[in-house]
């Protein structure tokens, strides 16, 4: 058993949900953890300054805010609506003191078959938010979501449909996602990462396992690390050999790990990411 | 509404499994369908010579059988019955007279990670059964399944990856199947269906719609033409590009098709393949 290192580990909340926000920070900190990715709803209802000053009293750097996005509605008044949500987004990440917002693209609306035309979409949303953020000190990440979730959430599949979105503007204001349980199936997500990197547009590395069988709805099947069919190891000397240097935050959803003591959840993800990513 | 157009469809008995052999055969010469895609376990329950003679007195041909494949284990004994396996169903597939067997290539062995090695004894099998295959007159067709089945049926995902192990191949001896449920998000698809038409190698297209929530194990979360978010004339139309001329198959695993008449569902099937592919 190896000694468990925590030091470039980021524990995102939503792995260890059951906890509250000052949970979280008494809970790393205790762990010797100093990174954190924060989701805007349990932020929200905190209160984000609160929540800055909480993180900040705690030593806790913000590795990322998840999500803006869902950028593909036709209708104008929903598309307007999710360009202020997004400004909105991008505020609070600046509150927070993170650099980086996790953009969740967004599926095909109602009715809608048009992948093509939806993720160009997200290109003319870019185009209005990406110079707002970077005026905060913001960039924005696309999120390549795995296939599975291309209608309804994300019509962005691969690290390559991502970097060809994001190299329409600037390396500090858009820049992509490496998520380990969205592409460890794609034979191109090697030279992919290695693009990311050498454009300088890997802004966050995240990472969970996959396991079968799925649940219904698919969304919270992730697998604990270790416990699935990818090679997380591998994954993580790629980001590391494309220049990668910040947190890897461990993002897991699943419910068995919400029923269980946070405490002995975040002990166990810092066992299991040092002896499965480090 | 269109007339309902059987000529160019193929019913894939999957899509009515609630069918015996003798009802698939009686249901699809009422509805004026003259071809059929087979799968080996109802076949060799009904018997495969008797189920060649009655395909045959039904003036019925059968466009593909599914399925050989299952190539990727590293246990020697496993993998030497896997390729008796897979012969066997060649072997069937000549019997029933269709020139193609559908290959589901299987997922990663128990505790394996490795996709790219799980990948090459893929091809290796195939050096071995393809030949065999052409000396029966049947053709293998390597289909890729959604990357939601890479661990645990088909580490092929994408029809890049697919054609990639075909070309080591002579193209009467290996191609590929296209099935929209299985590649519609993937922005690479257009440019691949192209490349696999003009070295000969589209063997087989199949279709069926993306519809969510997917259910618990996503196996049987296929959509009924039309319900879903593909395109599904544009992929007939590309498919027609590349220039395939064969049969197009509706394969649906649909619980809810399979608890209806199977003469109303074909009838259904009908209407809608004419008036969202044709």
């Amino acid at each position: 058993m190896t000694t468990p290192d925590p030091t470039r580990l980021s524990i995102n909340q939503e792995t260890i949900k059951q906890w509250s926000l000052e949970e979280l920070a008494t809970g790393c900190t205790a762990a010797g953890i100093s990174h954190v990715g924060l989701w805007r709803a349990p932020v929200q209802e905190y209160g984000v300054e609160r929540a800055a000053k909480l993180m900040r009293a705690s030593g806790l750097a913000v590795t990322s805010l998840c999500r803006g996005g869902f950028l593909t509605a036709t209708d104008p008044e929903q598309r307007a609506a999710a360009l202020d949500d997004n400004r909105r987004a991008i505020d609070e990440a600046a509150v927070l003191g993170t650099d980086t917002l996790v953009l969740v693209s967004g599926g095909l609306p109602d009715g809608e078959r048009d992948l093509t035309a939806a993720r160009e979409r997200i290109a003319d949303a870019l185009a209005v938010l990406a110079p707002y953020a970077a005026s905060c000190g913001i960039r924005l990440a696309i999120e390549p979501l795995h296939p599975m979730f291309a209608s309804d959430r994300c019509v962005v599949s691969t690290l390559g449909q991502a970097l060809d979105l994001a190299e329409r503007f600037p390396a500090d204001q858009v820049g992509v996602v490496v998520d380990t349980y969205h592409i460890w199936w794609d034979d191109q997500a090697p030279v992919q990462i290695a693009r990311a990197g050498a454009s300088g547009r890997l802004h966050s590395f995240q990472v969970a396992d996959w396991i079968t069988p799925l649940p219904a709805g698919v969304l919270l099947g992730r697998g604990r690390l270790g416990d699935g069919s990818i090679d997380m190891r591998a994954f993580r000397e790629l980001v590391d050999a494309a220049g990668f240097v910040g947190a890897i935050e461990v993002e897991i959803f699943n419910e068995e790990l919400w029923g269980r003591p946070g405490a002995e959840v975040l002990g166990e993800v810092v066992a299991r990411f040092t002896e499965h990513v480090l």
